[in-house]
């Protein structure tokens, strides 16, 4: 079976937090020490922030991170990746990249609304479709034991999936894992994934990532028409 | 009670196949015969295109109508609306102007992407829910004697209701009623609308859009907090 | 405009806790105070649990409160209030109704399947549909200073629309707010409403369900063809 | 990678149609054909009709086709399937069998509720989710030359997905193919497979079957608690 190819994108290449050489490389490494994923990463300072045509057309699985930056995200990188997804790329945003360019205009909201607050507080992750691909595995409920808070009100479309709803300590719940279809591509919001604790280190956290790209990945897709269709079609004898 | 505040745009204020004075004006007289609405059109060639802030502001429902111009709505205008939208205006977009900036913006995904054929066909209208607002009244079917055909695949992201599917003659399907919740904002998409014939006197489509302001009216909608919330919220005593 | 008949079931007919006529009288009293429906109340130990056809057919909407006795509601009745409902009845699940048969046999899923505790704890109940016409001059959330916590997993379908979701001092999450369509007919589930605090006598919980019987009344449905259709729908002249 | 266990059930053993050894044969020969699947058959007149605790404890995905003897289906069998769907075996759903008992008692609404022809008429199926597993390399539509019609309005909740939607030369539409999420389990209908025509031979048929098989397996699902909770659930330190 052909690996699933996997791009990691991140705003920076530096170290973060517990992450000596980035939260990229994190991923990637976990990801690759499953076999079964060809992963590379990708950062916002390299030419067309290492996302150009030839990179995206080599990429089942785009898996976001950013932060403090997107602004800085040129629009038309943004365009790129948006019709990459639309053409089927899986597309997997984590954390605080709910405020992503990118997935705000595939999903039409000002996906930046939310409340935050870091006090290290305690989250915790409901399993709502525990028979989902994305939850395989995954108990009912697990812990983080410090979290940056991310609460409701979220403007998001209802989600084609909600998968996880999370409990904070402080008196708010997210919906913390959200599926959404558009065009060809399957989208996978999920938002643990703050620094102050190393929750991509996570055994659960790791899970939900690697089944992520496992659903993500692009179907066999049909030829689709669009346009003028000008004659009537008749039954094929 | 309050009437609703409902502004029809459309691209130009001329005649188009059976309107003596335009789409625009035909929408407005039916809707203010009802003696429910507030109604006032606006075009593309007035300035800001008839759609200033104030114009919006005053605006419940507006009701969007374009063909050809497409690209002559300026994008700032286009961003204005779809703000006027997450805050609550809802948004009624008729016919082709599923190919329209803004019904693109909102959705993600490249809306202007179906099948569609000019052949004077019959297109039957089916009810999929009986029980909605938007049908209330509407029979189980309904038929547009000379249509344009719209057809799947229609690249929307799934409807948060699917309203109505239509069936050509020539041997396709569409969902051609669906509504969209965006942010505040609710969206109706209705499809039967061509010039070639004068779909918008048939009573049942009088009756869908009329029915479709009245679901799209904007609630009372509570203030919603965006940002840091630093505080734990504790028990109110 | 023609009021909306409203009937009040309850299992039993005496004081519970705070409510010393029954809830079912509670809940006829502030919804009569309205002017805006005629309302009526049903239980248990009435023939037929006092949902006769002749009943049931007088009423647009159905509000169903039960706890202990759902065992002894009849089959043959709940097959009744089930064929209403898809005939056009709209149907209010309240709190411990959750386990009730009527709402188990129309959802399919074993609706009695999730976490319980009494512990007079905090519930926050977030407004995630701040736009609906259930939650209509509702806040972004609210607080039940005392209440029974219910907790995911809640064994039901995906909800057509999911209103609030509500947060628990005890570390649980919960859908406590959900639409179903099925059939001609509108459910709305809310689960707020344990008897340890006169929480049906708040401002907010009166609200929602003011809302609910508005929004769940039914609409004028067509006629529905259903069975052997043989000739092909040929075009109208 | 274990295989599937596939249980084929049919209401009788005989011949029908241009299926010599029934149909339930046919889905049998074709699924073992992959090499992917264990594959048995269960039929109406074996004790408990085929569908023993063993049997359904053993099978990951039940295929259920009936026609003429939904009503000899004992109920407790009827129970005894949608207990184990609950539980996550995957149920495929086929052409007739929209009216079996066990389909309406997993829905909760009057399935059997549709419009059907018999006329030998061309069905076109046209594809919805083109990116779905279970769509995964289905063209864009493909025709059946002769099929039975099943028209809307189908009495079925909204489902999770819809799949396909069906044309037919005399002028009805039908939602041919949808997923529905009950308990931990997934459940496909798709309507086309009348005995008119050789349909369960055609390789697009074949293939979707095969693809609903792998997607509706089961997922390696957490335990989950129901009941009384009486402890707050503290941090885990």
């Amino acid at each position: 079976m052909k690996k699933i190819s996997v791009t990691v994108w991140n705003e920076s290449e530096g170290a973060l937090g517990p992450y000596e050489a980035g939260i990229h490389s994190e991923i990637r490494d976990f990801l690759s020490a499953t076999g079964n994923f060809n992963v590379r990463t990708a950062i916002l300072q390299q030419p067309e922030h290492g996302l150009t045509e030839e990179v995206l057309d080599n990429t089942d699985v785009l898996i976001y991170w950013g932060h403090l930056y997107h602004e800085s995200v040129e629009d038309a990188i943004v365009e790129r990746i948006r019709q990459k997804v639309l053409k089927g790329m899986g597309l997997i945003v984590l954390h605080s990249a709910h405020a992503s360019k990118i997935f705000s205009r595939l999903l039409g909201t000002e996906t930046a609304n939310l409340r935050w607050r870091e006090a290290d507080e305690l989250e915790r992750v409901w399993n709502i479709m525990p028979f989902h691909p994305i939850t395989n595995g995954i108990p009912e409920y697990f812990d983080i034991p410090k979290s940056e808070m991310y609460g409701e009100h979220f403007q998001i479309p209802a989600p084609d999936e909600l998968l996880f709803i999370s409990w904070y300590e402080g008196g708010e719940v997210f919906r913390s894992g959200c599926t959404f279809f558009r065009g060809g591509g399957k989208i996978f919001f999920f938002s643990p994934g703050h620094e102050t604790f190393p929750i991509y280190r996570m055994p659960e956290i790791q899970k939900i990532i690697i089944n992520g790209v496992n659903w993500a990945a692009p179907t066999q897709r049909p030829d689709i028409f669009s346009g003028n269709a000008p004659e009537f079609i008749t039954r094929k004898e």
